[in-house]
């Protein structure tokens, strides 16, 4: 189980107003790495039932990121998502990133977040762009995804719990 | 009146945790300028009674920015207030902008305030660096503020109703 903000490098682009009307303006869902990871994947990955009012669940495999900011609960340039990683090969580690028009490509390196109180481990953070078509000529879009997982102490839960999440899988 | 934001360029700086306790993890006060000027600044030239939970006013000539966080009614490393500028000289337009132990000078070029909506100009954007001591010989700080004004079609509510927001001024 991951989470996943994505995002259009395209300031020019209109955005989709998915806006919440319950809160007062200029107030919505903006959270520091360490709270995506200590609030909101953590307790996902404790308890696969939890839902926020902020992040919907996806399969990545299954969407385009064109398709993704209508299946977000909220987000007007950036959406958030719980989604769970589908493996390339059944027997290998290998994350699959390929959805039918194209495919998630990493881009620099993972970065670590820490807690701000504890300066402890908490997750790492994955920069992602898509490409359009099949790897290695595919084209390059705007879409970015920042994917955050569990690591350091929280990862212990991660590990322990990963059959219980297996439900929400796409595999 | 203007609203102003308030921030330091530190990231190091350790931030007073203002963090609302009604708000869900991850949700906070973080308006875009328009907003700021459409909902906040002209709902308060129209009302001076009008209190949002986000906003709270402060006089800019008696307090110096380190004691503006714990002025604030949230924010955590930004923090957002009412002002009423203070005129140098009682026959000129120029603003007062000096506190005890120093003074904020404008940086940079005004920027003009867009309706995403409408395309019509609807406000202004002042930044501003404060400096310890006198000019000329102030000494740089990491404080800076965004001052925003009402301009284009809502200059018109500011001027007809300046007279009633005058209570709030210190002069």
């Amino acid at each position: 189980m991951d989470v996943s903000s994505f995002s259009r490098h395209d300031s020019a682009a209109a955005a989709a107003d998915h806006h919440p009307h319950h809160l007062p303006p200029g107030f919505r869902f903006h959270p520091t790495d360490e709270e995506l990871i200590t609030y909101y994947l953590l307790k996902k990955v404790l308890d696969s039932s939890f839902s926020g009012r902020a992040i919907a669940e996806v399969d990545l495999n299954k969407c385009e990121p064109w398709e993704l900011p209508e299946k977000a609960k909220m987000g007007e340039k950036e959406w958030y998502f719980f989604s769970l990683r589908d493996r390339k090969y059944p027997t290998g580690l290998r994350t699959n990133r390929a959805t039918e028009a194209g495919y998630w490509k990493a881009t620099g390196k993972d970065r670590e977040i820490y807690s701000v109180k504890t300066c402890s481990l908490v997750g790492m953070k994955k920069t992602l762009v898509f490409y359009r078509g099949r790897a290695p000529k595919g084209e390059k879009s705007n879409w970015v995804m920042h994917e955050y997982r569990l690591e350091g102490k929280f990862a212990y839960h991660y590990l322990s719990t990963n059959s219980k999440v297996l439900p929400f899988s796409s595999s």
